[in-house]
């Protein structure tokens, strides 16, 4: 085993929690096929079936690249399987193969359908049942060496950000923004994706250069601020827009290092912000900080966006918060980790209270059509005793 | 309606003729939900549900950004709704609800399963059946359009090689080379994702960087020379290791710009190649333009797979031929479009002929324990007469 001893414990302390949950939820095993949950739980990407009994040892089937999965894991039985006709004989040959009638958890809701119906044809006799909500739910607490890599990853958006502000010049496109951001990400050892739950989401390489009159279209599945892209195929993100003078531009990016994601945004001003624009920003700087202050466990998330949208209330600023119209959103912000969209949105709904161990993101927004749009997203710590800022970058509005 | 009028009959032939298909096929209407698959039958990516009925006009379903999708779709008749239950009354009213023991084409392989399940609750008395399988060979023949749209995607990668080869020197790690393809490849305009059509396909921007002993190493789902990647989180394409004077490097990109995949290789070697090194390329080489001669409309993706690897063992060299030992792979290129892996793969059980208007890559490589891995990588159109190079970028083993 290539992992150490330390590092292995994690790894058995999370089977045991996931093993405690499978019980009360029913669970006589779970199939780990998704590549995020099963880094999570078996410590590697490789392509490989991951079986978690309720009780006792998992076992790996790895799919391809087997020496490689089996030196990068630390569970012990590793079989060599690409097949669910190979899983289900290994299982009848160990003697683990379930009960007629069991319960097996499957991640239903990002496995495709012909995938689970094959699987269910070679499991004709048990249950399959979604196994995503524990998953996430214990995705939800970081340890502190997953909260490391988020800084460490808070750090590489923190390069892109600089190599941002080198490029802001009039006549400089949207995409040269973002090809400048992924630049400074990659450098710094970003690891190149961006990982969505969702199935369709998909967020380019730099994120989210959104500006002037693009700042307030509400394009996509999931976003406020999402540009309006290049084309058709990705009508959202950056596209070839030359910034001018007096723009307010927005970058937003869930960046990824060491798989894990630092989410972040900052508005730029190409030239120095005029009075409005500054007050606009201070604003939503003073709105942003209301949030973070009230963040402790057993806050809620949609606690925490009611306390931001009375702030904006307060500012008269309601019909220009989280969006334009009917497109407003009724969020504040969201868990990050080895997805950018980790569970949950922190809104509307959103009545699971914050424990210590989560980060999550705060990312208010104005949109105000025919000005442009403001957005600043950061994301904090949940602490034994209240919180603690994993993003530190400043808070003023740039400009160059 | 945004779109002219030329490329409105564009989308409705498309459409006749997938209804034509789901005729053979015993299908009464489709139900369209992948990005991909939305952009080529609607002309947007915006979140939608595509309705389309074995006979007779379609109709979108917006989910969000209503008049985005409005603006930008051919199709007339447009319904904002996100749920099924949404979908399910609006067909009730329209009367367009199938009947009872219809079949209604879904695309199984990539929707996932939870997302079907609700669907099938919602339409209790239909059959679910995948329609992708007519969806990806009707992708495979792409028209004009398209073609021009791949061209350009050749031309992004193209500037990404231009920054590689600017970067190419001993003590740059693959990561930072990965970033300069990258670069290269946004400021040329590039779309800044890759799609898979596989849900568990991945590739970092920039791609595959491989150097030294990560070149014999194969790694991941579905590729052969693939790197090692900078963690178990996506243990493929570039790694934090250090390229060395007298390395060879291969970079193998699926790159994107407007939509549409080019996917090309090229190999470098830092500083002067050696006669070793020159000559593994050169045989490579000619291994490759044995295979692109053979490209004409009727001959197989089998064909193509065999008389590379009939190449390879008349030069000795089969050991090495696509791949090491047990990690041969059985192919020799695949088709490419809206997905960097459209159908089909060319290799062992490819047995539909190539027709005119298909683009297929040939991807030959070497791989030699000890010795490193040359690996090259073309785009071709298939045409009335034959073939004609997309990509055109020289076939030298390109050195710094």
């Amino acid at each position: 085993m290539a992992v150490e001893t330390d590092e292995q414990d994690l790894y058995v302390k999370r089977m045991r929690t996931l093993q405690k949950q499978m019980g009360h939820g029913g669970f006589d095993a779970a199939l780990i096929m998704q590549p995020r949950d099963l880094f999570y739980y078996a410590g590697t990407a490789q392509p490989a079936n991951l079986w978690i009994p309720v009780a006792g040892e998992p076992i790996l089937f790895t799919r391809r690249a087997h020496a490689l999965a089996r030196g990068a894991t630390w569970i012990r039985r590793t079989v060599e399987g690409n097949s669910y006709a190979d899983l289900r004989r290994s299982l009848t040959e160990i003697g683990a193969l379930p009960k007629g009638g069991a319960v097996l958890g499957v991640e239903l809701d990002v496995v495709p359908a012909a995938l689970v119906n094959s699987l269910a044809r070679h499991f004709a006799d048990v249950t399959l049942k979604n196994v995503s909500p524990l998953i996430v739910r214990q995705r939800f607490v970081k340890d502190p060496a997953e909260v490391a890599r988020i800084r460490e990853a808070v750090e590489a958006w923190e390069e892109g950000h600089r190599q941002v502000l080198s490029r802001l010049v009039p006549g400089r496109a949207e995409y040269e923004i973002a090809a400048a951001m992924e630049y400074g990400v990659r450098n710094a050892g970003g690891d190149g994706v961006v990982w969505f739950r969702r199935w369709d989401g998909c967020l380019p390489g730099g994120g989210i250069v959104s500006s002037g009159p693009n700042a307030w279209v509400v394009s996509g599945h999931a976003m406020t601020v999402t540009g309006v892209g290049m084309n058709q195929g990705l009508p959202w993100g950056a596209s070839d827009r030359r910034v001018e003078r007096g723009d307010l531009v927005v970058v937003d990016y869930g960046v990824t290092k060491g798989a894990y994601h630092a989410d972040m945004a900052r508005t730029y001003c190409v030239g120095k912000p005029s009075t409005k624009q500054q007050g606009l920003w201070d604003r939503l700087i003073e709105l942003h900080h209301t949030v973070i202050e009230r963040i402790r466990p057993g806050v809620t998330g949609e606690e925490l966006y009611r306390i931001g949208a009375e702030a904006a209330d307060k500012m008269g600023m309601t019909e220009y918060f989280m969006g334009v119209g009917a497109d407003r959103g009724t969020y504040i912000g969201h868990s990050i980790g080895l997805e950018v969209d980790d569970w949950p949105v922190l809104g509307e709904g959103s009545r699971d209270p914050l424990v210590p161990g989560a980060v999550v993101t705060i990312e208010p927004k104005f949109m105000i059509p025919g000005l442009g749009a403001v957005m600043v997203e950061d994301d904090i710590l949940v602490t034994e005793e209240g919180h603690e800022m994993v993003s530190t970058l400043g808070h003023e509005l740039f400009y160059v």
